[in-house]
């Protein structure tokens, strides 16, 4: 085996944090704006967002929810109306005070004193309250129920330390929205949205996750129950992939989402909340990138596989400029979960050799060379991005196939792809749970300082609430711990809770967590 | 000729403002949202906006421009650097002056003066600084040029009179910002842009444009030149439709754009940018809604088929439902304007008649009834939206064909629907444009205060310049006329200017505007 020079400049080993960026940075994905807290997404990690949205919003429609769009301002006054979420959002918000600027007499502009807003507004950091109230205005009986609504936005929540596409102060998400006649009718479209995040996250971003509901003091604010989908990063730290929330009546109550129901008396709703934002493109570079760089799930490549053509800059350029066309107009009669398959012919000016390692750090599934003598024996050079290793030479494991072979199997050799990492990202995790844990000092010495990347530790608890959970969250915290959340999938618990010491109701996961 | 009852309440000629709010209301495409300039795009509405921004998009990148992403927020003194930029927007613009919200002591909330921002932060009108600021580091060498980037976002602009999808403080658009070696390259990238907004309108929208450019007074703020696509609404009034706007240097100057050209030295690149928004929306309204409500082309449209099933809540609703969804099935095999025909079958409960006009008014192209005697005979009951009535009875023109030819014809109907409501919106244009105005008297004649839908007047000019200009546009000014665009493919002029008696070098649209 012999030593591979790799295409970053720092492995996920020496520096996660910093290879984070680098894998950002070198796959030119997004970089900072240089306004406070928000980012540029440039065309590649637009891309894959795009492909994000496709994906899942298919899924959405396929449950009857409609794609609709609210104001991106809500009046302070809305806002204020359901107390315990304006406590958890109240100390991170854009607020709008001025309509006008006005010159300063020094040749720049302030903000006009004539035209400052009699109410502020705040600048969405989600939009329960504002859709709420729309919601009041078209629920009138039972007959519109459910109601079932989507948006795609842009939201702003003032961050003070920020990393790009996990904490941004402004992101991007799709935030659901249904009003329901019972709780049982609620309860199931929580579990329903969040049933689609996995498998979203599982069958679009090859990424597992667990699913299940968070403890009360990770609630949303102001809801009765939050769910999630938590998955596990390389260095061992989980992130909150998307959240789904059962809100009870006080939203409705707050906003007056009434109905008549069958009885012909007046009801509130029971409502619902669902998010998945631009922070899943920061899981899947975690889950999935590797000391090269970004590799793409398949599914999400903007481009699954790109053909780099070997110029010489003479007249034998443009045969293979032809021959490289008809390749890509070949695998574009191709399909791939079950649409065409997204080819680019990268015909710019620049050696082959730096454009491999280019797309090699973007994470396209496949890279196609073609030189010259490809072209005469009707072959290609495929590189695989997912095995992109020769690990006896420490070369690039490029496979010589026949060009109508390539073709043909292009398709499978994609669907193989976005299984493997999956796989992969699902025995990383799976290695890297303990489940026997049932001392507070065997969870130190999971979580011991000189170990890197511990993991998750799935432990059994009594479920305490109100000052018991504050004082277990409060010695996690001192751990620099986070409960992440109860599997619903879990084996029923048989022990002690590993935090009171009372009979344990359910497991739970506890992890480091972004 | 019977008299027939529109399914409205007001005709367009009663009142073409109050028919618009109408036409809106009765089809559920959006309302007032309370929040002060917002609107609620509401799903009937949102559907046909994501059908523009598919087709858009499409074309958007066919051209090889790049999606991506930009901050919302614009820093003050970023956005000053241009000039007269600045003065034609800092009259109306939302200003963020603080990040955080703090008790008032009266159980409200106010903006925290310890969180007031150093530099206040305007949610962006349009992103020429934001993207500039970005394009300035992306942009190196003339290898890197063109640089063609496009984004889907919301942008602000506040205003003081709002009108749904026209004129809202807030509303989404596409803004493509482009950078280029010459002046000859972005030239050449403002009029593509203008050519696909052209394509756009025509093909997909079913509306005839007049593709031209702009007088200097309604440039954009900081552009040398803008050009427009201009159609003419049904009460003869004139929108601008989409821009197109070449900036020269003098962005790139502001924001630092430059490039190291083919021969080694620095030079600033020439950018360009060009936008749709949701106003698209409203010019598809008031263009081809009728007396009935909302008439979308197919190609817009979000169901251009919806099956009706007559059900009599019975036993026999079963074979009905099983015959409609056969029926969806089948015609979810044939595709129109290159995609699978998108089909609703309507089961929810309610009265077929009722459910009839819903649809009729939210314009869907066909849609299909289906009772127990049309099964037993294979047939189905079919509404064009687009000829909806039988003129000689007054009753809707039921085409009542045999299934399997229903199934056959769709795709070739709809696209005769398509056609049809362009070729209506054109010829009513033409039938309102007049040609041959050369004195004031006459103009005024033609837009005379009594003639409610007088049209367009295209006029011959000299092109004045300065202050020369200004006073022609405050004559018009005076008569609420407005110049339009100087159309690219108009005859040569060939007599004096109608406003400086001078010899005219050109021909201009005069007309009332939106």
């Amino acid at each position: 085996m012999t030593a591979i020079r790799h295409a970053l400049s720092i492995t996920r080993d020496a520096d996660f944090a910093q290879w984070y960026q680098e894998v950002i940075a070198s796959a030119d994905m997004a970089e900072e704006s240089g306004v406070r807290g928000c980012m540029v997404i440039k065309p590649w990690g637009w891309g894959i967002w795009e492909r994000m949205q496709a994906l899942l919003d298919r899924r959405i429609k396929a449950a009857g929810v409609q794609n609709a769009y609210f104001p991106l301002f809500i009046p302070l006054g809305n806002f204020v109306r359901e107390a315990e979420h304006v406590e958890g959002f109240a100390k991170e918000m854009a607020v709008v005070t001025h309509h006008r600027l006005i010159a300063d007499g020094k040749g720049g502009l302030v903000p006009d004193p004539e035209a400052k807003l009699e109410e502020p507004l705040i600048v969405r950091p989600t939009s329960e309250t504002i859709i709420g109230d729309a919601m009041s205005r078209w629920t009138q009986s039972w007959r519109d129920l459910p109601l079932m609504l989507n948006q795609w936005a842009n939201v702003v929540r003032w961050e003070m330390r920020t990393r790009m596409f996990l904490r941004t102060s402004e992101f991007l998400w799709q935030e659901g929205h249904t009003a329901h006649e019972s709780r049982d009718d609620a309860m199931a479209e929580t579990l329903r949205a969040l049933e689609m995040y996995q498998a979203f996250a599982e069958e679009d971003v090859a990424l597992p996750v667990i699913v299940g509901e968070k403890p009360a003091n990770e609630r949303f604010p102001g809801a009765v129950g939050t769910w999630s989908i938590e998955a596990m990063m390389q260095d061992g730290k989980a992130l909150q992939a998307g959240t789904s929330h059962y809100l009870g009546t006080s939203f409705a109550d707050a906003a007056n989402i009434r109905f008549q129901d069958r009885e012909g008396s007046q009801q509130l709703c029971h409502t619902t909340s669902w998010g998945v934002s631009t922070r899943m493109v920061g899981a899947m570079i975690m889950a999935h990138g590797d000391d090269d760089g970004l590799r793409v799930p398949p599914a999400l490549a903007p481009f699954q596989v790109v053909i780099v053509p070997m110029l010489r800059e003479d007249d034998g350029d443009a045969a293979i400029l032809e021959y490289c066309a008809g390749l890509r107009a070949a695998l574009l009669q191709q399909s791939a979960f079950g649409e065409p398959l997204r080819v680019l012919l990268d015909a710019k000016p620049g050696k082959a050799a730096a454009k491999r390692w280019d797309w090699v750090r973007k994470g396209a599934p496949l890279i196609v060379e073609v030189g010259p003598r490809d072209m005469e024996n009707g072959k290609v050079a495929v590189l695989r991005r997912d095995a992109l290793w020769n690990l006896d030479n420490g070369k690039p494991a490029f496979d010589f196939a026949a060009k109508d072979e390539f073709v043909t199997n292009a398709a499978a050799v994609l669907q193989q792809i976005q299984q493997f990492l999956f796989d992969e990202a699902h025995a990383r995790r799976e290695a890297n749970i303990v489940r026997d844990i049932d001392t507070i000092e065997a969870l130190d010495a999971f979580f011991a300082a000189d170990k890197r990347y511990p993991g998750w530790a799935e432990v059994q608890w009594s479920r305490p609430e109100g000052g018991a959970l504050d004082k277990v969250v409060e010695q996690l915290k001192a751990r620099k711990l986070t409960f992440r959340n109860v599997p619903l999938d879990a084996e029923p618990a048989n022990g002690a809770c590993l935090f009171t010491g009372e009979p344990a109701v359910e497991r739970i996961y506890v992890a480091r967590a972004y």
